[in-house]
């Protein structure tokens, strides 16, 4: 099968390098084309970009020409598929613009994430938020459209909490963070800031998991998204590690729920068909029974650094339930996300043709 | 003034440590006795101990010589006054012979603290619980008797709790850790555990916060006392910080409280005359207006390492109020404590004389 | 092909986890038997570790029950292929029984490294020298022997050393080291030693790397080895790093070398037929062009953390060329040392039958 | 006595911060003027400075105006003594100005340390340099001059071989370093790039130290320094540390020197009368015995920051002797040393009255 063109959109950043990295080898995408900012414009992307993983940059990505951040811009074709990885300013300029040019637009920004027609989707969480982009009006004119995946400190949470809202309903909850530097971006949290402290603040963060959580756990109700009617109360720490977001949950149910209900909605709980999505972890919520995990350093990469892990299920003395859960804050929380949205979309054919909003799934992948 | 003779048991740990540091130069108290495990006694201090601190280890406790954990195996005399930090299992057995020799031992140990006749105290907090003393049977049999101070992660918290307690009314409240490693002893925490990672686990940590909260706001009624009647829920973790827990905190009022009234609890909180105690520090707990802080390797060491520093005072989506709390492990939350401890008594007429219960408050440092 | 079956000594350390991580799925070694002190020994593995890797401990190893550490110990059959990773005085002691028992030792200990009978192999470096296991007694009553590999220092150095060695001859050299925690095992170095911190000193760690660099770079003459004759400097120190060992090398050569011709020595090294040999990296020393590169958190892992990555070549003032040196401590510095060794002795026939010496190459992974 | 007034340009950045800790108590000179760049000028210095010491900004400094970084540009009075912590390429512009203004112009920038006629000047080892302002033009003209001291990782250096050069004169040496992250200012090094990680490259670091060595232990002759004869091999790296640089040192000396003969060097090295002079430690070189010190984190503030400490003394195999010295890089490095050096100029009558040149000791501090 002949892979799709795709193109990422702030390539040189720490989540276009985690772009990168995971649709390098992708049986389905193909990069074709790499942008970012002026002054990076023009360079070859292996001059451009500090390169900052830990498996090498490939050779034919290094030698590529950073093309620049507009879609008149791109020398020889535009793919039609624009992963981005944008600062929210520089996001709300340019993503309307690939949406408009008729590219899909697979964001990992925030800029559009609570706007009523923009999914903000998290695939095993709401894939049918999904369906929204079919309501966008550059969809309508060009095809194009915008799909957005959530704040990194979001998306292990939803991922634990969707299992738990399916079968007993949240009320409310508090979640504690401890989040990796690395979603800060590069150069980001300055090295004195950080090392052998903490930093009890990071901007908007608390908003931004307290009204992501109602959206992803919200319904689809014809063409609008009911937010989820629970109470959420957010803590947002930075901590000296490299990757991997660490939250402690305690949460209260609608409906009691015992402790092996809890881990049984988490050990059941496979709503992808991750046999055919390449990037799908087979478990989406792993829990560990050691009294002392999940850590970021031992657990961040379960499911190739899809999974969330949970752990420490144990009762809460204000609420009903409390546990930690984590994940990969570059991989399931930026960069993996949006891959795995692209894929679902694949699947459901809005890939391709883009021209006219597609209603016959296309077998992808089969 | 001559200054008071004082011992230390677990002298070479590092609370122990600390206690040295602290009373080094303590215009009250001498250090004149230490005391270790059998493997450390005989030698001197400074070949028994792997001194950790930034200061230097003081020539003449280096040149002491380690005694036996014992009482009696005191070479001269035995002080009267016994600063003790000891493992729980090793304190249950000893602090109790050094109470029967007619010490007052002035514990940082866990052993004891929920006993009902045993203070546990934090002097801005709950000093009145001190009386408890009397009550207890080596009091009445030698003169001496144990008092304890909080477990490390339980004083920064009851310090910021107590004024917000008097004016409001606590009703219930959410507590997420962030503990610094030298809570752990030392060797402690191994460092593969703990560099770039987070430990969402510390043995016994949560109970010992819930239960101490508890009997520090209670009040005294008569001879016994009443654990305050709040929920308390705690999440404790441990990361990659040299000294100072970070806590942040969600709290439910019986009464509600303006934004205003809670600064004002706070900046107006002074319960003790910190002038005439060496170690206490002016202000117990100070209020940082800028948005990232308290932070550990910026905020442990105001008014001495003995001060709280709060932040981050916002509303809360769940209970009322959410804030940031951060106090010295080792210092406020360890030996300081316990110094301070030690002073207040010396204030009240209990360490001296001890062979029988005084009840006029003799002039110390008039 | 079937499988060897082997074992591995000292498996529930951080050396032992290395093992069982690089041979959990190796094509031609298959883990039947793991021991352990007397602690661990009766447990199944996974109750007796502390799995510290962050790849899932296998299932299948977890299960297994520890044996103890001794030849006659083994419950079923003791397998003849033994990896050993002891501490050096445990080593001294049951290294010997094992290879009387007739196994070949795979030992990581220090203990026999500079006996004269021993080889001390890095493969790409004097993989000759493993003939000298022909003159143990060992061998020759039970066909046992022991074979063992480098300090974890030692070795990423050999391999920069090796190809400037045959070029130009090493009259001097000065390394100063910056050392992993995950090199002191575990739970080695505590964390209150080492965050935010230096240790300049590794107990023995100068001694071995200044004698061991002098037998790997030494000629097999007859049945010993002559020392390689260079004066070597060694300055090892600890930082707060969990995997790369980094070096940083002054080196002064029997003749004059160019920086051209220094970088073809090392691009072009290439001793070993890496296609047959499972964990033999296909570039052992990899240059890095940029002018901050080696770095052990983005370069440890080269060669699937076989490669030694060596940057920053310059002029010396003192001696003649400078460079950086970096190699993964616990794989290319130990665990995977010992497997390549494995692996080249399976090549060399020296592996099966084991009862007499073989001389004709056994065509292994034809 | 009345203090000098004195003024601090650049003053919001990490080295300005310590002036300001260091100056805010100082008995000789008082902070009355304090300049930063454009962005920062006109605001409050609370306000335009993100204060990272652990010592709480002094309310008195916070209140303060910043000021344009030009001598004109000085509300009220421009202080006759001007602390520079300016980037090189700032100074560069800057510093000349001041002195050209009339004044003295204590720097800790690069811009001018090898200039012939500017003294490199570090009071314990070569205060005889300072005679070299006498020959500045800015002298002559206005009184003014630039006096520097040289970069972090060379002052510790040089503190530990002056007295080793005096009684046995230093034929060549190898310094490899392991720097703490605030050397490079703030924000400076990211926390991605160096936590669980070492940098082995600081831009320009190994030049400034061979060249800083030379000139610093050079000999005044006249108006101008002959450069130490002396081969200087550095190499340089960033490691995971807050404050406190470590430099692995071997050695070769024109005349062989037995281990107590360096000892005693070190021990008898007192050049400076630090009872007169607030900033000088009693001892500058502090050997300790400890096999594992020095450690920044454990020795980095002896004499409040302002001693090096040597340790680990042993014979080098390829030169004469190995040993590890360690300095606080912001404190003895940078801001202490400058404060170090205006207190020996007032010492020497050079700061009073600045318009001519000044042959007669005052007596300051008499």
């Amino acid at each position: 099968m002949e892979r799709r063109k795709v193109g990422i959109l702030g390539a040189t950043g720490m989540v276009g390098q985690r772009f990168i990295q995971l649709l390098n080898h992708h049986p389905w995408f193909e990069i074709t084309w790499l942008a970012a900012s002026d002054r990076s414009a023009g360079k070859t992307y292996g001059e451009a970009c500090k390169w900052k993983l830990d498996t090498p940059l490939p050779a034919k990505i290094a030698a590529m020409t950073v093309q620049p951040n507009v879609p008149e811009g791109a020398t020889g074709e535009l793919p039609k598929i624009i992963f981005a990885a944008l600062d929210a300013d520089v996001a709300r300029e340019l993503e309307p613009k690939f949406a408009a040019a008729g590219c899909a637009v697979i964001s990992n920004s925030s800029a559009f994430r609570m706007v009523a027609d923009v999914p903000l989707v998290v695939p095993e969480v709401n894939s049918d938020h999904l369906s929204l982009i079919e309501t966008q009006s550059w969809r309508k004119e060009s095809g194009g459209y915008i799909v957005t995946n959530p704040n990194c400190s979001a998306i292990g949470l939803v991922l634990a909490l969707k299992p738990l809202e399916e079968r007993f309903g949240i009320e409310s909850l508090f979640v504690s963070t401890m989040q990796a530097v690395s979603g800060a971006g590069y150069p980001g949290v300055p090295s004195l800031d950080i090392m052998g402290n903490v930093v009890p603040y990071i901007k908007n963060e608390e908003e931004k998991m307290q009204e992501e959580v109602g959206k992803l756990l919200g319904s689809l109700s014809g063409n609008h998204i009911e937010m989820l009617d629970a109470k959420v109360s957010a803590h947002c720490n930075r901590v000296a590690v490299e990757d991997g977001h660490t939250e402690c949950v305690s949460i209260k149910f609608k409906k009691k729920a015992t402790r092996e209900e809890i881990l049984a909605a988490w050990s059941e709980f496979a709503p992808l068909d991750s046999a055919h999505l390449p990037t799908a972890p087979d478990q989406p919520v792993e829990y560990d029974t050691a009294v002392d995990r999940p850590q970021p350093r031992l657990d961040r990469m379960r499911g190739n650094g899809m999974a969330a892990t949970v752990g420490r299920l144990r009762e809460c003395s204000l609420l009903d339930w409390k546990f930690v859960v984590l994940s990969h804050n570059t991989i399931r929380g930026a960069a993996g996300a949006a891959v795995l949205n692209a894929e679902v979309l694949a699947l459901l054919g809005k890939l391709d043709p883009l021209k006219k909003a597609a209603n016959s799934p296309v077998a992808v992948g089969a």
